[in-house]
């Protein structure tokens, strides 16, 4: 470790923070069923709308999503993160997880993996390529239908408005509730 | 616009929330140093530790890390989101970045690209494969060193504490700073 400028040289390693955090719900039939919780994901391309999962092949899921060839990303709100740890926590092989935490699978539109009910936003997406990294193998998936929970539109204007879903961060192993909003995108170039 | 199960099923589009939001630095020579604001961006792999970028090749920054094959990841505290959101809609073409911020290049261990010094944590990445997709190229990349402020670590015990960073997380449109932590990993499953 080397002291330069003010700052410490760390080894190499994972330091993007924060992350999303969120439930990826599986399975083609109820008794298959499974939730894994995964912070390494994220949007990859605008149009066509893409993002991608990345799991250890030892994880239960990972068969599932790789045979089945979808998954589902549910949003995390701050009153879903107990669950969500542990999902992240527990596998698969020993537990139901949607049985054990009590959260409702409800049929997608366009994949045979449930969504989670309780989430305030989820994402149906088919699996276009898996890409072996080393730990984890990622998986690259088109995003073909959103739902999102009627109470975060504002009834006048009918607009999204996502603070009200209260979603969570994660940060440096670390939940957070999202805080103040410290500016809307194109606030420093906005005239006043 | 279907309504089912309290929810409303939009067009697939990028929903995941919330992301993270990162000053992307790259450039051979002080004179093409440029600095881009990116959402579309995460961890892929924990070992080998490796992440990416999408980038839109319009963007100025898409061919100076094409040539280069290099970049710096530089995390956003509170501090740096006026800076951060002027990056992301002022072109390099028009503006030499750095000067106009005020931002100070300080240089890398293992890339030319440089770091920006102010940002409390600075990653060092080395392009590994570029993957057209649609409206952005994700550009893979493996991490290479990390550099983070001494003023994080905690004098008594030297552990990392990332939460002193004040990182900024974004989440549709809008900056958020970190609020309540909610709960450590494991927390659920924790014995009290």
């Amino acid at each position: 470790m080397v002291k330069k400028n003010g700052k410490r040289i760390l080894r190499a390693g994972n330091m993007l923070n924060p992350s999303p955090v969120v439930m990826v719900s599986c399975g083609s039939s109820i008794d298959e069923y499974n939730i894994i919780t995964i912070a390494w994901t994220g949007t990859l391309c605008s149009d066509p709308p893409m993002c991608f999962i990345s799991v250890r092949p030892q994880r239960h899921s990972y068969e599932i999503i790789k045979r089945s060839g979808e998954f589902v990303i549910n949003l995390v709100s701050r009153d879903l993160v107990t669950a969500a740890d542990w999902c992240g926590v527990r596998s698969g092989q020993k537990y139901h997880k949607f049985l054990e935490t009590g959260l409702t699978p409800t049929r997608a539109t366009k994949v045979q993996a449930p969504l989670i009910h309780e989430a305030p936003v989820n994402l149906e997406c088919k699996v276009k390529q898996i890409v072996p990294l080393g730990t984890h193998d990622m998986f690259i998936a088109d995003i073909v239908a959103v739902h999102a929970a009627e109470s975060l539109f504002n009834h006048k204007t009918d607009a999204l408005e996502l603070q009200r879903a209260h979603l969570v961060s994660y940060s440096h192993g670390h939940y957070y509730e999202l805080g103040k909003i410290l500016g809307k995108f194109g606030f420093s170039v906005e005239k006043k």
